[in-house]
């Protein structure tokens, strides 16, 4: 199988140690690890923003690859430590919700609480586990440590309800935004599974705040500067873009805002 | 020869999962390659800020590195993604003037149009080329893959024009400020081979905007803290800079500006 | 021993291509090194940032791996390059008190003035020495080079003062916040050694600018949502802390400002 991968999700940023110490402790027990980041900008203590953000990524890595995410505003409460085998990946996380997108997904599912103390850095601190016990344990992981070792195998996973569109009538969809890119791209939960009629090539209004967007593209290239409409983006859903300018800026949206699309 | 080593130079930034999917894609293939980022911080669709930024970083890495450059406003329109072997290196990137900087600089360039489909990322978006082209383009150089299986050999590589320094009768030269460091220093585009007499101890007086400045110093230490002077900074160029202090906030300068520099 | 491991702290930030640089030098001298930030996020020019970076966490690191640390304001002048081994780690920097810290912490400290041109990138610049010195020597230690052939061992490494808190008489001991974390953590620098009274239990009373807290709290989670509390962090020094907010915000507090906490 070759150099197990471990990827890196947090909401810790770039500026202080914290990731650094993670990568520090995961190589003094799986020295051969590959360690990749996925991203470290997840919003603050946002478990939804680290559910999503794990949920547009994590398929696109080798297979057996082992994920750690860590957006944990529990730490040092009584919230579980969980280790998730799933799609053929390992992943490491606190039983938050934060793999609730994972859940939704993966048809074989399988968690344990990872409760055995011995696979922890010592002495576990309550403030950050992703040093004392997210980062150790996906190192044991990767170092063939078998799921059962880490502790008792649960069936009771938190999950959060991830934010679906609603159909209206026959011709109209609510969805709302949930991320924005650093291009200012506006990700929404609309994909064509939910609405095939958005992406067929039919007039459609997109409606977004005060804007109005009456084009579907199908590269950012397509369309005029500045120019503001809606393509089918590569985690396969519903964007709002423009063409070398920010969506973001020109609707003043955020995430969480709500977006209609109406269809003839 | 080695791990591959593979380097990302893009203006996708780390607030995203863009990154990491590119490197999770990348070990698919090659899962033996070293993954390096140059940086992700290139200005959202600049392409000369994309050329300057690999020129000043490429020729550090180790022979037969593949440095794989996205900055790419052309995404999913027809500007074709290119392979290019030059100076004991492979690049991969957009086919949009990103690798001028080489072209003007290596000899033995030679450079191929990718199209075999085969070492895409199915089904390939409009709008991810990093994730679904140049990454496992990339990778699939790394594991070996022959130049030539990946299309046709080409001869019109897109240049752009580099921003060239001016003389301007015996004693002056025009140039500009290319690129803005972290520390604010004013990376220009005049270098020693353009003006010698810049840099042999001659009384000299550089202008940028309202300033003048009169010194060339040899470290940013010799100076007093907060003084403005002239230097020949690490990427070979002349930077004005400050002790400890940022010459962009005193100068108010932006990438773009003119710098006249006139010598006794 | 297996892969080298070479870690890096910077203040160069990510902008730039200054840190992918540093990784190309090394990989030249030392293609099987494995390579990882602590943090490029140091403040511009403050060493002592650099050194409290640096101790938080050097030692969750592989034994024997080899930490560079440039914040170097005086790159160029005539501090010195250095090569230290203590606590079974070797650290290359420059000579201007930024391992202050290890020097305060390991016993078995070993230096060595860097001394030796033929481990450095030629030509050497005068304002770039991450990539032409520090880099390539920490590539020529991981490689195998024994100390002593980079230079004279030295004894008078510069030593700046750690700031240290002070007791005044039996109940009070006024400290500082040394460093603020992205989550807007005010770590200070007293430590349950210097006040166990602080930790055990007791009604405290922590003085910070206007702000008066009086709670000691055993994790993040366990107080209401924006109240202001102290912690024993995971760095082994009192943090003052918010549930799911922003210390910094709530105090307007800076690095260096006093910090006073009287227990009964």
């Amino acid at each position: 199988m070759g150099r197990p991968v471990i990827t890196l999700t947090t909401d810790f940023g770039l500026e202080d140690h914290f990731v650094g110490v993670m990568k520090g402790v995961i190589l003094r027990v799986a020295p051969e690890a590959e360690i990749v980041d996925i991203t470290h900008a997840v919003t603050a203590f946002d478990i939804m923003d680290g559910a999503l953000t794990l949920a547009a990524a994590y398929r696109y890595f080798p297979a057996h690859a082992i994920h750690v995410v860590v957006v944990d505003p529990g730490v040092g409460s009584v919230r579980r430590p969980i280790l998730v085998r799933a799609g053929g990946y390992r992943f490491v996380a606190p039983d938050n919700g934060v793999l609730s997108a994972v859940y939704a997904r993966e048809k074989d599912l399988r968690a344990w609480h990872v409760t055995s103390k011995q696979y922890f850095l010592q002495p576990v601190s309550n403030t950050f586990h992703g040093r004392d016990v997210f980062a150790p344990v996906a190192a044991y992981v990767a170092a063939g440590v078998a799921p059962e070792a880490f502790g008792p195998e649960i069936k009771d996973c938190v999950r959060l309800p991830l934010p679906k569109p609603a159909l209206e009538g026959t011709n109209t969809i609510r969805g709302a935004v949930l991320m924005i890119d650093r291009f200012g791209n506006l990700m929404t939960n609309i994909r064509p599974e939910d609405a095939p009629q958005v992406f067929e090539g039919r007039k459609v209004r997109i409606c977004i705040g005060a804007r109005e967007i009456t084009s579907i593209r199908s590269s950012y290239a397509e369309s005029e500067s500045g120019e503001l409409f809606g393509i089918l983006g590569s985690s396969g859903v519903l964007e709002i873009a423009a063409n070398r300018a920010s969506a973001e800026q020109i609707t003043v949206a955020s995430a969480g805002d709500e977006v209609t699309v109406t269809w003839e």
